[in-house]
Parts: C-alpha cells; structure tokens; sequence
C-alpha cells in the first residue's frame, strides 16, 4: 500500500547541535535502509524548508507506524498521513 | 525541476453530469499525454476524496504553470504547489 | 485495513427535496449493504449535524475509494480519512 | 453515552526518557483496566503519529472527564471531543 | 446532560424572503416550545450576527439530534456542539 | 451586560506541580466568589478538556476584564470572549 | 460601551448591479446617520478591499446587535466584534 | 498614513515577574509618550485578552515599523497590521 | 509606499466564458497602463494558480485602494495587503 | 527562476542578546553578498513585524534551498516559498 508521509522536522531548542548532528547521522543512515528495502520508494526535500515529501510502500498501515516510529528525528516531527491508491487516468501501476 | 502538485476537484452545480463526464474524458486524455511525454511523473488518487497528488517534472514554474492551466477541469481545481528537490538522505537522484 | 472515515454532508441547494430524500434513501440501503458485508464496520451519527464518523475494514486504499465513490451522497460531502491500525496498549486485535 | 475522543500526545521536552517512559507504561496499564470495563470500547494507533482514535461508552459527559484526567499523559495531550450517537443508517444499536 | 450549541444562520441566496420569513416564525415557535420544555435551557443572541449560543439540558446526545434536526433553520446553519459537565469549582449542581 | 467567555488552561511546563496546585485553589476561592456575587452567572467544564465555557454577567467590558485578569490562572490561559444579548426567540428575559 | 466591528461586504452573484448600487446608497445613508449619532464613532476603509474596521459606541451589546442588523448590507457581511476597554496606558479616556 | 495594529503581548515563561514588570513600565512610558506626539492615535485595550488594538497616523510604513520595534514588549508580541484609508460613508476626514 | 498584494481570482460560475474573456481583456488593458505608470511595479502568476503576487509603488493606502477597486477582476478577487518598508540588510533603497 | 519566499524570524528564548545580535550581524553580510550575487533580486520589510517578503532568482529549488539554509537565521524562521513565472499582463520579462 502507498503512503504520502509530509514531515516537517523542528529543531529541537534544549538539544546540542552535536547531540542533533548525530541524529541526523543516524536518521540518514535508516532512511537509506529503508530506500533500499524498497518500502520507501521516494524521499524529497521542500525547498526551503526543513521539510520532506515521501511515498511508502508497505504492507499496511501498522508497517508504515513502525517505520516512522523507528526514525530517530520521529519526535521532533510534525507528520502529515495520507494513504493513496491507483488513480484511474495513471498510465502504469503506481499502486 | 520537481514539483509536488495537489488537486482538489469540485463538482460544479451548474454542470450537467453529461458536460461534467465530458470533461473527465477529455482531462484523463490530457493527463495520459502528459504522463507519456515524462512531464507527469506520478499520479496517485488520494483515497476516499476526488483529489490527487502529482509529481511533475518540468524545465521550469513557467511550463508548469501552462500544463496546469492547460488541464480541462483546472477551473474546477483546487490547487496546492510545492518545489522540491534532491534530499541528502536520498539514495538515488530524483531531482 | 482499517480507516476511519468522517463524512460532512451538504444539502445541495439546487436539488429539489425529493430528489434529495431519494438519494438518502439509496444512500441508506448502500450503507447497510457494505455494513452487512463486514467493510463498514461501525457506523455513527456527530450529535447535532449531518455527519459521520465511521471505520471501515477493507482490502486496501483501493477497495475504500471504491467504497466511498459508490455512495449517493459522495458529490454532496466533504470527506477526511485517517489510516488507523493496532495500538499496544489495547486488549483485542482491532485492527 | 458515545463519544469519540482523538488524543494526539506530546513528547514533554523536559521531562527525561526514563520517566516518560514510566508515564507510558502506567498510561498502558490504566488504558487496559479501562477497556476491561467497557467503557474505553475501542481504542486505534493514528498511523505514524503519535495519536489515538478512541470510543468511549460512558454514563455521561461527567464520567468522561473523570476518565481522561485520569490518564496519566492527560497533561501532555491536545484532545478532541465529539459526542455520538445512533445512525438511522447502521444496522444494529451501537450507541 | 449538558451540551453547548452554537449556531450560525447563513441566509440561503435562492430562498425568497417571504419564504426566510416564514422559516424564522416557525424557528421561534419551535425554540419556544423547546424552552418550556426545560430542555433549551439557554439562548443568547452573539451580538452583531446572526448567531447564538444555547445550553441544552438533554436525555443524551440521541436527543440532543432529535432536537437540532428538527429545528426549521437547521438546513441553513453551521453548528458546533461542546459537550458540558459540572465544573468543580462551580458553587451549584449546573449539570 | 453578558459575555460568554471560554478559557483553555495550559499546565506550565516550568512551575512545580506543588506550586501549580496553589495556584489552582486560590482559582476556586477567587471563581466561587465571583460566582457568589453575581458576575460569574454559569461556570460549566468542557468534558475531556482543561478547559471550561463560562456566562459573565458585569457592568461593562471593563468589569470583565478586571475579573479576568484577577484570575490566578489568567497568565496560563487562552481566552475567547465572545458578547451576548437578548434573543428575540428566548422566553424570559436573559440579558 | 466600545466594540471593534470588523464588516467584509460580499458582492451577492445573484443581484443585478442596479439592486446593488441602491443598497450601497441606503447604507451611506444609515453609517452617515449612526455616525451623526456618536454611535458610530470612527468608520475606515481597509485598503484594498471591500472591508471596513468600525468602533461603536453603545448602550451595550443590545444595541450593537440592532445597529448592525439595520445596515442594508448586513446579510451580504462577515462580521467579526470585539469588546473594548479603557487600556491602562492610553493618556485619554476612550472608553 | 493609517494602521490598525493588533497586538496580543505573550508574558514569557523565562523572564522574572520583577524584569516584566519593569518591561511593562518602560512600555507605558513609551505608548505615551507616542501617543502625546500624535503618532499613537488611539489605543485600546481588548477585554479579557492580554492584547490591544491601536490606530498609528504614521508618515509612512517605515515609520511604524520603526515605532513597532522601539516597543520595549515587541519581542514578546504577535503582531497583525492593517493598512487604513478614508472610507466614502465616513462624515469626517479620518485618514 | 509600497505594499504587497496577493489576489486569487475565482471564475465566477454564473458569468458566461464570453463576458468573463472580455473581463480579462479589459483588465490586462488596465494592468499594462498601470505598470506603465509606474504605480504596478512588478506583477508575477503564482505557478499553477489562477494567482498573482504584486508589487505597488503608490503615494498612500488610499490611492492603493483606488488602483484595486479600479480593476476589472476585483469584484472575484480575494485580496491580501501587506505593507512593507526598506529592509536594513537591503543594499539599495527600494522602499 | 523565481521564488517568492516570506520569512518570519522568532527570537530564541534561550539565546542571549549578544549571541543573537551576532546571528543577526553575519545574516545581515550573508544577505548582502546574495544580494550583490543577483540571487536576492528583492528584499522587504513587512512593517511591524520581523519578518521579510524576499524575491530570489535562482538556477532552480536545489539553489533556493541551499541558499536559504546557509543562512544564519534559518534555524529561527518560518519560511513560505511561492514558485513564480512571467505573468501574461507584465509589461516587461520579470520572469
């Protein structure tokens, strides 16, 4: 099944930028597993923002809770939801 | 240049539904050509709503813009843009 | 898959009276079929307005539009759906 | 009575891992002792946010409230009410 | 139970106004029967709107419906419903 | 004069729960006498929330917001005030 | 007492150009009459558009109500109001 | 030229009471100070809020910019301007 | 001065594509002649929206409003002013 | 290409003043080489707030967002970006 997952990430003010440099070290190295598991299928940044544009692809919605639950920026996330599906004018199977 | 593109469509009242299906017809045509020239990279429905989410792959705002108002049920949309662009985490270049 | 699905309907203002009770009588008799099927799988009205709050058991995305789009009323509503699935701390598999 | 009841949580910056995860698993326990009643019939993850979707089956709005201050992360949410009640559509009595 | 309504009036454009005005004498015979009732406790005029705030004093929110849909105007108002219950630091029993 | 006021109180992230708990009961004691006064006419909880709906009945603007800002708990709350008057449809005079 | 009016006009799509121009006429006529008055006490244009920002001073919000529902133009406004007061720094008394 | 200007003043959780208060001091000083000049035309307070709404007659943007930050509360203030103009139905030159 | 202006127009669904053709003519017409009056300094399409973002060089707010309510379009306008001044980091004076 | 981008800058509570006239200091020489660079075609005040309308002339979004992300203040911003194309009224290229 295919997600669109907007997160909008907010630097957290108590954290050190060391401490935060590290996260995003970490955050970087899951999302590339994870692109390479194939379940997340498109990664894009909003230009200008702090801010990503993503498509999932998993077997449902409790695979896509744990994937975004085992991000390490998870709690300094705002995150938008919204399951998609075929659109009938699509000229390939997207879904 | 990517932009994420969401479109909200809204039955016009006044429309007979015989005009309405017309215009579906000739937009999921347009919407077809456009994907098979490479300029309407994705096309998802979003699920239980008369909208979609797009991802357009253009030279520039401009063209667009004139893909957008080219479209028969854009004076029936509304519409959402978002510049994107290559994230760092990003495991291939979809910019 | 579970999703919750609420519903607002609008009282379309061209629509005779009669026209509009016998959608909501077709609408009625679509609802207790997909109730009876197991994919509308709870049904209830928001106290003092013309809207819903329902969870249905589907398929996938897919089968959900299909769903909603088979409704009478779907033209008249202005729709949000909200992917749901198992939460640890809860005693029976809802999901 | 019915109400649904959306709670989405926040991760309180000042409080340390060790003791939200404490509050957690107290919230867990109080969570199940209240579906065992009955009156948190049923209780659903958002997915990929840190939210629920929730019924409850109550005497009143009093007894409600006495529930949600009792949930040990009551402080840390934002919450939404919405009263219910039976749907002249729905095939059997849920309220 | 308690439950605060507010209603907001929007004056339907096809609708004649000897048609509006009949539908206004038949609301204000409604409320008054709903009032002596006991069970529109309340009724405020927002001032500089066609608006109001009540307070129903209701079986449950099955009732709460029962009333607001039959109220002549109910076709032609946006409404928000807050359910109510005793406040601890109210000096008499208003729930 | 009569206003309906609606306060949403905010916990303080950085006030102990000792001295927060003071300052809820100098709240009550300064509510109730309010109340016992005559200006604060209806003080009802929002069922679930930190929050109440609450009917002033005062000499002027500036009387409530003398009482407002009285409020021990003024500095931690969001307030709406909205104004009433006497509706045309109440049965007994209210304002 | 003083309120804050905010009024934006909507040009109503089904009256003719004529009906509207002799509504705009009998509305001059009422503002310029209340501001003889002293009710109305200051009347400006929002630049750009067909709003105004208003300050009345009244009896009480009885008589604000009866105002603004005797403006021609009142079921073609949104209107937004704000009770004011005497504020501690302003070296006049504008209350 | 004219503006309204909203102000609603956020007491901030990290300052003393002694420093705001000598915070709110210096402000009345300086809003009196402009209103004396005639720059600060009107100032009043919205009930029940911690906020105000002002008219300037300013020479141009720049100048109220330039008064706006010179406000000793300014960085604990959410602003909104409102650019100003005669309207045609005012009795009396207010621009 | 100058100021910011974003409008939005809707097509209005009861004027005929002819008319509504003529009032683009005609405001294209009106937008040249102020642009080369100097008043319209710039005039930008918001990509993919029937929108643009403008920038006005007028004497005051009066002469802005003028200039709006000049338009063609504007009564199918939605409208936001923002008034802006030299910014300190710019490097040359273009207030 | 053209973007629109509107920025707000919210003062850091846990910064000192000195740390944060320095922020301001090497944003204000960043914005200037971008501006001598041709990048930042625009840069305006909004007047009353801190916060900015900026018009940047860029390669595509991949350079907006590494320009907006060198700066100084971009951890303290909200940050609106508008995609913008020649307009078919425009008197001259801005595009």
């Amino acid at each position: 099944m295919l997600f669109m997952v907007q997160m909008d990430v907010h630097v957290p003010p108590h954290v050190s930028s060391e401490s935060f440099d590290q996260l995003k070290t970490t955050e970087k190295a899951r999302a590339q597993q994870l692109q390479q598991s194939g379940k997340w299928r498109h990664l894009w940044r909003v230009a200008g923002r702090y801010s990503n544009v993503s498509i999932f692809d998993v077997a449902d919605a409790a695979e896509l809770h744990d994937i975004m639950t085992s991000l390490p920026l998870f709690p300094h996330m705002t995150v938008e939801v919204t399951a998609l599906c075929q659109h009938p004018s699509a000229i390939e199977n997207q879904a």
